[in-house]
């Protein structure tokens, strides 16, 4: 049985044995809930908000968060904090600990390129958001993040997103590439039944059958149920569900008129030297009007309907 | 070879046999040229128009076409007519063929139902798209539609293709359920090829593996993807995309963010009691208020950014 | 309602009226009857078996039916007919109507394909099985073949499907590249209502997220569920699901393991020079030990378990 | 570069900068070779064979591996122990970490489940697959497990590849649920980039658009494709592919019809009081004439063709 805000909730009722005096004590029977008690609107109807250093996160709030899909070296991420920061980015994002598909790809910088990014946050008076790709690597990037990303590819690897649960600080899910809502909600709440309820969801696009123009099929709908279903905030990433720089723009816009919370883009001085994720990362001066627009449609999308 | 605006196509370049007074005519080669010459950018890069007896469709322009799955009575669809031009619509759909998956479901009221649907739009200065789902239903439809839709299930139902290029008025063609973008082009390229490129490009959802909340997942990068290939209009349908009456404005709201130069929603004046679709269709009330915020959004983005 | 070997099948009973002695006169209620009720094995158990001029398909028998993409010429049909039947083939194929995704390629050779056909078959003493895509070619092929295919893009082409279902020949209906195997079934309901239950089901893969090495997804499972579900033959189509030759003979070993009662596949003597599907049509010399192999799994299979 | 059987094989060539000397001694340049070289046929073009206490595994060989889905206590896992043994398997598995999508499901028993596990198996001259989900539970499992056994949700929790691939034991890598060809040979590639070859690679059914009857899709088409890129063995897993037990059989013996050199069974003496995968695990009835036929279907496919 799990108790969230003093009510009990137990599955498995055909497994009780409830004496009389606890029967009489239960007010309601409500079964239509679903396993993600925790991260479902049922029982906590009201947004939650994230409280970081510099950033509410979820609710009316439409946070930008950018930066290189890996940190390559100190001038490149000193540069781009600024630069992301100008643009209205107020958190920056830097990849430190890679997941690439071959073991030979640029495996990332490790705790050297978490310094890097920490100092060029402190620098601009912005969060950090970093990914984990295990257990070991929690402890070493505590003292640089501000929020923890697990990866697509590990959103079901349930020891490190118990690991991730203890740890203390906001944690962004991305949806795995063929992961169903249902199973990214109970992925979650693996998080959450360690009493952290600091999530994101980030919708990251998915897996279809036609891969020549676009890497992932954006899923805008999941956008839009997880709204439904759940009071994290939800936050968009144009930038791996397109794998191409110029449908970066339409899919941030897409995905913030159907609700997200907030974007994660790919930023990077000189795209066609980056490290990892050459295709799709913007330059400085392709991501700043998009933030405009994106604010835009986010403004008016919170106006009254007459 | 197809000739195109003074440019001959050639395929198969290595089945040529030129003379050589023919091979010093020739200019240059293009050799990035998709199959789908008559659609495709590269010979046609303005946007194609399309203008029917109310409407402009196409390039600037957001033309909103809305009405019931099916025709299912006079008295229903004379009252539609007035509830959705009220809101906005320019176009009035609606069933009287109706494509459904099982032999026992209600197949449409055919003619006599294009006739309601025509007198309905008359008495409001609406144009009519209507589906056909075989060659034979061409030549009934024609006296009473404007634009002629090709569903799903028959986008790659060549004869059919063929028949409603001859037909001389313009087309609609839906995507399939796993079309790729080069399928649809190519499919789109047999009406063309039959001297009719007045053809509308619809985006309806595409197979996922997850339809717990959404029956299909609207593809918004296709919106773009289409937008930046192809010449023709691009109209997003959030209705079968979605498969829920409450998602249909988030899924709407993404299609025109992505890029689509139209919308077409499925409309109700008792959603629960109709004869088909009845889990997806808008009421009235519903509509309206989300043409408003989708025209303000599409006109958000016809603005030059700074 | 659908009357089956006298039950009244009803859809819908909360629409029912009927008078106590109706009611009476019921002597049971079915409730999980599938709305395919011609189809499914609830009030059929048996296997169907289709009797044609040379073959009894379903039920114990294995039928091979194998030949060209696209009929090209006289010649060539006319070798290739002693040349699969020398290999063990009971069946001749040979497309005239060719469903191409660009409408310039090569569309078949038409009533002069089905000639060739025809007069290369019956040399031979096979029966023919060819393509039809609209109304009017059923017609036209009537007098050369035994057997009308409906191809996977007109699976739910359903004015075809009725049509075909009038013509009073046997069907061979593949499944749609993203059908589900409920709309499969539905779609052979089409053609049973019409008063023809001479239908094979024909898996030839699904589309899937990967198409790097095999073009689609052979779905065996669906093979095993359709050999369930419903009474009709079940045949394996493994040149359309794998897209490459080497891949063909462990498709079609598969096909028949999971159930299958035959097998379609093409055969060309010179793959390389064909005018369509180049990459997956086997020669006549890769062809005839793989018709060995899996007549031996299917005999194998026969067997009663000890 | 990485240094295989005395080829240098180095990506990246445009940044090579070699000597004159160097490049003298390069007797020749492949250019086809993909990522994955340790586990390609390029340079491996004989099949790997994993020596382990009571088998062979991989070349001709088929092994049979079953068990429950979870340890559940000793009592039963001892008796299933002889069951499998005596129906065939060589090969005991068994879940004592699982990977549960909700948090509150059934975890496993952990190292308790793991010697009762060791127990069964070592009565019976069995060697023992389990799942490590983990890199703390590699040590805890190494004293109890020959295989080692990453589930497809963790097939790119690269992290947990490269431990594994250091703990010097086989290990049987899953296919994730949506992971292509080469991210599955990519993924090995971690593993072997440890100097670890002993790799075997499970087929267990990937995701498709219908799941009302099998809820994976068996790529068979992938295991036909596993055989000819790599030199490892490759395994069959028909029970999470089907999740129904009745599909089990067709899929076991499509996958070895299409290459398979094992298969993965999930046995129980009671599927349906199982506390987890009750609808999909076989009783040692329906388990051992499945065994019988199996092994039938491969030695008839070892045979020769005539």
């Amino acid at each position: 049985g799990i108790l969230v805000k003093n009510h009990l909730v137990i599955f498995d009722v055909a497994h009780l044995e409830l004496t009389p005096r606890e029967q009489a004590a239960i007010a309601d029977v409500i079964t239509e809930q679903p396993r993600y008690v925790l991260g479902s609107r049922v029982f906590h109807p009201e947004d939650t908000i994230i409280q970081t250093a510099h950033n509410r996160i979820g609710g009316q709030q439409f946070t930008v968060m950018a930066g290189p899909c890996s940190v390559e070296n100190q001038a490149m991420i000193t540069d781009l904090a600024a630069k992301v920061k100008a643009a209205g980015a107020t958190v920056i994002r830097g990849g430190a600990y890679k997941p690439r598909t071959s073991p030979y790809d640029f495996q990332g910088l490790g705790e050297t390129g978490l310094r890097y990014l920490r100092a060029a946050a402190d620098q601009q008076g912005l969060d950090v958001i970093t990914e984990v790709m295990s257990i070991d690597e929690i402890a070493v990037a505590a003292p640089y993040t501000d929020i923890f990303q697990i990866g697509a590819r590990n959103m079901q690897n349930f020891d490190l997103l118990k690991a991730v649960g203890k740890a203390g600080k906001p944690v962004a899910l991305k949806r795995g590439l063929a992961a169903t809502i249902d199973e990214m909600l109970n992925a979650a709440e693996y998080i959450a039944a360690q009493g952290n309820l600091q999530i994101m969801l980030v919708e990251r696009g998915i897996r279809s059958f036609d891969s020549t123009y676009t890497r992932n099929v954006l899923d805008v709908g999941g956008i839009a149920v997880l709204r439904k279903l759940s009071h994290y905030p939800v936050i968009v990433d144009p930038s791996h569900a397109s794998g191409h720089a110029d449908l970066v723009a339409p899919l941030a816009k897409a995905g913030v008129a159907a609700g997200a919370q907030g974007m994660l883009v790919e930023v990077h001085q000189d795209p066609a030297k980056a490290l990892s994720d050459a295709a799709q990362q913007l330059t400085p001066a392709q991501f700043a009007p998009l933030v405009q627009q994106v604010q835009q449609i986010h403004a008016l999308l919170q106006q009254p309907l007459t």
